[in-house]
């Protein structure tokens, strides 16, 4: 008889839950459908020429480098050029700060593995990014739920979820997925002050603040968190504050090379290269090395800008079509960057439902309540405004618009 | 006051130790050293050029769905690819039984997630792999260490042991690292027939059976519990035993392009697939496509006898050397395939402390203890004869026959 599997899993194995939503997602590959649902950068404007020309440099002049084993740390190199980017932007570090991930996705498992206690409270944002749980759940977190509105995270509430003294927070404080909501500079500030006065470790994920649209550039929280243990300590010293930093170049080059970074103090960095050396025991030379070139030769500074435009144009798009074509009791972000706005159902109306009936109507997009920790959120939904253009935009916007009006008429 | 991140640390952490072999191993660095340490292979065999041709075909045909992001189970074709192989070779099997994963120390870590319960038995072999260990240790095992002699892993103990009822258990039947030693066919028939009557998942890594120099081929265990499975059911049935198997690019194409995968029945991967999406999201799709378009082309019939032609000339060059300086109270195995040797001592040498003198001769090896679940080994060392070429093994050799006849001259 063939082995009873369900028997044989890990207990942890009850946390890992496969979504129903990802399922229906499927449907969107049809032809003619049109996906507001996946937080997908656009692919037409990939540097595909840039790559090409990187991969042939570097095949040729360091093939075997590129294709050996490599450091569980990083291409050196990499690592090097990132920290002197980040110092000349006034956070001193150097490559021992940095750790090379597979993507930010697992920048998420890693710190999951160091940092999460199972049945201790761990500290996230309603709404916050749904892969971030994905990544902490086989950890077993008990998660506090920290509301945000307009501002980001309020601040007020998350003094009283302090006082539970979770293990660590994790925030993604701008242009969030899912909400496209940016903190401000004070509830940054207010943030970075509590989590010192509670001694509580910050995981700060940022894929999205390059892409910024209009409105002024606002610093990291790992930034302002480095400029306070300067006034506190001796002046010009590497960084060794308690907010660790995700970034990644997945939004401002390609999401398919995985390669990202975490930025912390150096002790953090040394526990998180033995807990990658087991998980995968580093990420791939070649694609660090396509990474390093691009960045090194300053492409980046012409690239994002393209992306920027294109976007904005985009969320544009989306934000016309829903002022004409949504009814009026539905409200929505309209974010200064990102890849996604958030929209406020009225209060029972199910978003899940309304994709059952979006998904005849060849139209998807991601319901809210899988983006919420400890549930709630059911009247809500992502949109995301990267890869469609502007008239699939339109067209979308419209189809959503006239199942929700039918909708409000029949309830 | 900067936080104390050692107070901040999940319990888990104390289980994942940093190694100070690896530490010493960095001086192997050092222009001049011969090392016989790690467990690399031989970069000079690389095929650059079929890859600097596989990138550019990709990038110009394929290049924005090389570089978006790609579903979690890996690149279909693929998938697909793999699975016909091994339908062709016996094993009946389609893409829903095959993971793509990012390098095979992940599905190590998908696998320690899945099955791995804290305080509970986990059935190893006495040596292991060492990746293995620190891919299971944050998962919390109780090891069952079982010992391997010159046919393999010890059946009569082996059954001794699975009276604990281990969660699972993990072996590495071919040439394994690090004792290069292959299970014979009866050893292997022993333990399917056990692990079925103990009803325990067995995990078999196999990077190595390619890289068979001499003897004849043996069937993997997956391949026996399928033809096990068909014998009891009706059939023609694909494949739903209890062996999880682990295969990679890694030994036959190149490490570098981190690309590998997990053979097991469906409910399996589909369970994986959930860990997986939470650990990086997807393995990149571009070097699955490398892999996929050298694996389709045939290129590998040609390659991989050209690395098992290269590594029989290191590993004959390493036994004649071995026999020519080393004195007779020492033993060692006679791999017929893959990368590594292994070494025993006379009881009460040292192998660490024999590393840190031969450090100072410039040669480096790997001491046999961190090989033990369970402690044991010191006096075991690994040897590995794929990235050194036939003089650097002599050499190499020759001054550990020095240190080790001066050793037990003064013992």
């Amino acid at each position: 008889m063939p082995i009873d599997w369900d028997q044989r899993y890990a207990q942890r194995v009850q946390r890992i839950k496969g979504s129903a939503i990802r399922e229906l997602l499927k449907l969107t590959e049809m032809p003619g459908a049109i996906s507001l649902a996946g937080g997908l950068p656009a692919a037409e404007i990939f540097p595909l020429e840039q790559i090409q020309a990187a991969t042939q440099r570097i095949l040729a002049q360091r093939g075997q480098q590129a294709l050996q084993y490599g450091a569980t740390e990083g291409y050196t190199p990499l690592r090097d050029l990132l920290a002197q980017r980040m110092t000349a932007e006034g956070v001193k570090v150097t490559r021992e700060n940095i750790l090379i991930t597979s993507g930010s996705q697992q920048g998420l498992d890693l710190l999951g593995k160091l940092l999460v206690n199972p049945g201790e409270p761990w500290l996230v944002e309603s709404p916050t990014y749904m892969g971030a749980l994905q990544a902490f759940n086989p950890y077993g977190p008990e998660y506090v739920a920290v509301r945000s509105d307009h501002e980001g995270i309020v601040t007020s509430e998350l003094e009283v979820a302090l006082q539970r003294h979770p293990r660590g927070m994790y925030v993604l404080p701008s242009f969030q997925n899912p909400s496209g909501v940016t903190f401000t500079l004070e509830r940054r500030q207010q943030l970075i002050e509590l989590a010192g006065r509670y001694n509580v470790p910050v995981i700060e994920d940022d894929p999205y603040s390059q892409l910024r649209f209009e409105g002024e550039p606002l610093p990291a929280l790992l930034a302002l968190e480095h400029a306070r243990q300067q006034e506190k300590g001796s002046g010009d010293q590497i960084y060794q504050g308690n907010v660790i930093l995700l970034n990644t170049f997945s939004k401002v080059l390609t999401p398919g090379l995985r390669v990202a970074w975490i930025v912390a103090p150096a002790e953090v960095i040394r526990k998180l290269t033995l807990i990658k050396q087991g998980a995968d025991l580093h990420t791939a030379t070649f694609n660090q090395m396509i990474a390093y070139e691009l960045t090194r030769e300053g492409f980046l500074e012409e690239h994002v800008p393209v992306i920027r435009a294109l976007y904005r144009e985009r969320r544009n798009a989306m934000l016309a079509a829903l002022e004409e074509y949504f009814p009026d009791t539905i409200s929505w972000t309209r974010p200064q960057g990102g890849l996604f706005l958030w929209v406020t159902l009225p209060e029972g109306l199910d978003a899940a439902q309304l994709l059952r009936d979006a998904l005849e109507y060849r139209i998807a997009f991601v319901p809210g309540a899988a983006f919420h920790a400890n549930g709630g959120g059911a009247n809500t939904m992502r949109l995301s405004f990267s890869n469609v253009n502007a008239e699939q935009i339109e067209e979308g916007i419209r189809r959503l618009g006239k199942l929700l009006h039918n909708r409000m008429l029949h309830s």
